[in-house]
């Protein structure tokens, strides 16, 4: 596709997802500058036509906006803070993975310093990058994050929530918690099944079909839970923990660590004992709150 | 539907799950005859037209098969092993929940009273019965199987799964230990968000299609598992623990309990401690093995 029109963009950190990203940006015809901590990561861009900047100052310099993706906050600030005079005037989107309050030190950080500053969360794996179901969650200045929109929709699709610099963290953290609820699930049906003599590829399609099944229960406890109202429609978490039982025999008979599912057990259990056990499983959540004072 | 050709059943059990189980029947025409240790749960299946029995055995007298779905499998040996004389002759289907333990012994204790046996796992909630999205997997003799392949039919897409009497039963509690990692992190993101104030059904849509997403990922896991290749495809190991870092601190910050979601925390870093880092995630599923000697 031709760059003619289309304007200079910066990539900072060039792991499996930074590399994703600006092979899209390169993909699309932007004009693309990279630069990683640890030179030969930028080889293959540089042979798809990426400009490999000396310095991270000269990443910033070269482009009016710089994507930086990098393992963590810290990073960010190793690879920033020496060259943060390059920023002033210049647009910083972080899509670094980045807990809320960190994302909000770093906005602040980076206006003080006179530049743009969008937070994101990548809500897809590096193939996913440049596809439209790579979802991308951005939060900050509405007018920043305008400007950017049709460079920064090269990516995936941009979601924009708001605000408040905190806001894209808080749900990628979420969404990350509800994955790893998922693959640690996954892990142990795979853990159990596989002490059995039953390949992982076999059981995998049920999982998949099953989950698919469940998901669609979701939204039904999410109205609960926004209600306050966890009657039960048809499992009672009674049930469900007398069940979960068998779960954890199963994995002991089977010979697999039961450390990933006894937690939820114990939560089960914990709510037939505050009285809840007629009803919902959405009904957990208010469980899950931290008593005053032991934040 | 005419049911003039189809065997009458019975059910035995009128919880949510029995109770769903017997409409089928009874919306199939089958002469359906229903008995609960508790009374009064009939009612509603006797005003559709099912028999009430009087007593459990006069509940397995008056059909060739029954299927039995009561709480655990203590209360299928409580409501059967008084009554186990009119087993003989007779097919009983156990739908409750069991270990494969349970389900052998049981399968054991039906045969040698003159039954036939199949063991069954429900995998759906009570109103998806009856539809073809409700998969039931079945385990025991093959002909058993095959006698009772229409009537068991009616409940669902029914899956044979083999000789081994334990076999239905790992799989159903592989998946339920599946679908209760995806629960226990959405009760997770719902909790993490709910603190700051977001609505779960605002979340919530966000949070079914990232599984739907995530879920494709779990094929490949499974190859990577069977072939004991954990080569990390785009997301390594040590990336994830230190984003996984974040996950607990948000949920440290918004005064959520850490108690779902740690154990997970510390596979990861067991794993990268491991010299597993620079691997997938599929590698983790070596670490939930437990040690020789601990069962
Ligand atoms: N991969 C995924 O599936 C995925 C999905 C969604 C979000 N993310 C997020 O994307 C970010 C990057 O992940 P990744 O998969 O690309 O990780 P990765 O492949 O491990 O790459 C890490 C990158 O961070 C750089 N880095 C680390 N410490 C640094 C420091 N102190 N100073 C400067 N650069 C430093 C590395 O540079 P060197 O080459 O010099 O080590 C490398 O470019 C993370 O925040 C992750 O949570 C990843
Ligand atoms: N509901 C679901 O979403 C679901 C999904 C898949 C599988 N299952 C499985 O289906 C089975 C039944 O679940 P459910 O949802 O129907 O549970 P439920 O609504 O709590 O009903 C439990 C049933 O078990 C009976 N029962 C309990 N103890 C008994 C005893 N000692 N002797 C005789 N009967 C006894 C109860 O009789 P009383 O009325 O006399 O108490 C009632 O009929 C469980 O094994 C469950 O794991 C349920």
């Amino acid at each position: 596709m031709s760059g003619e029109n289309r304007p200079p963009v910066t990539v900072i950190g060039l792991g499996a997802m930074g590399t994703a990203l600006a092979g899209a940006f390169l993909d699309r015809g932007h004009p693309t500058t990279v630069w990683n901590r640890t030179g030969g990561k930028a080889a293959p861009l540089a042979a798809r036509g990426a400009t490999v900047a000396a310095t991270a100052a000269g990443a910033l310099a070269a482009s009016p906006l710089t994507v930086v993706c990098v393992l963590d906050d810290r990073a960010v600030h190793e690879a920033l803070d020496p060259v943060a005079g390059a920023l002033a005037g210049r647009t910083l989107v972080n899509l670094t993975n980045s807990t809320p309050e960190q994302a909000r030190a770093t906005a602040r950080w980076a206006r003080e310093r006179g530049a743009g500053y969008l937070d994101g969360g990548i809500m897809a794996v590096p193939p996913m990058i440049g596809r439209p179901e790579s979802l991308i969650l951005y939060s900050g200045p509405a007018a920043t994050f305008d400007a950017h929109l049709a460079t920064l929709s090269v990516l995936g699709s941009p979601m924009y929530l708001g605000e408040d610099d905190g806001r894209a963290a808080l749900y990628d953290i979420a969404l990350l918690g509800a994955m790893y609820g998922m693959f640690g699930g996954y892990l142990n049906a795979v853990a159990l099944t596989r002490a059995a003599g039953v390949p992982a590829t076999e059981l995998t399609p049920l999982i998949v079909s099953w989950l698919q099944a469940m998901l669609t229960g979701l939204p039904r406890m999410a109205k609960g839970v926004d209600a306050g109202d966890h009657a039960a429609a048809a499992s009672n978490v009674r049930m469900q923990a007398l069940g979960y039982v068998n779960l954890l025999d199963t994995a002991r008979d089977q010979g697999v660590r039961t450390e990933l599912m006894a937690p939820m057990g114990e939560l089960l259990d914990r709510a037939v004992a505050a009285g809840r056990g007629e009803g919902d499983l959405s009904g957990l959540v208010d469980l899950l709150r931290a008593p005053e004072g032991t934040r």
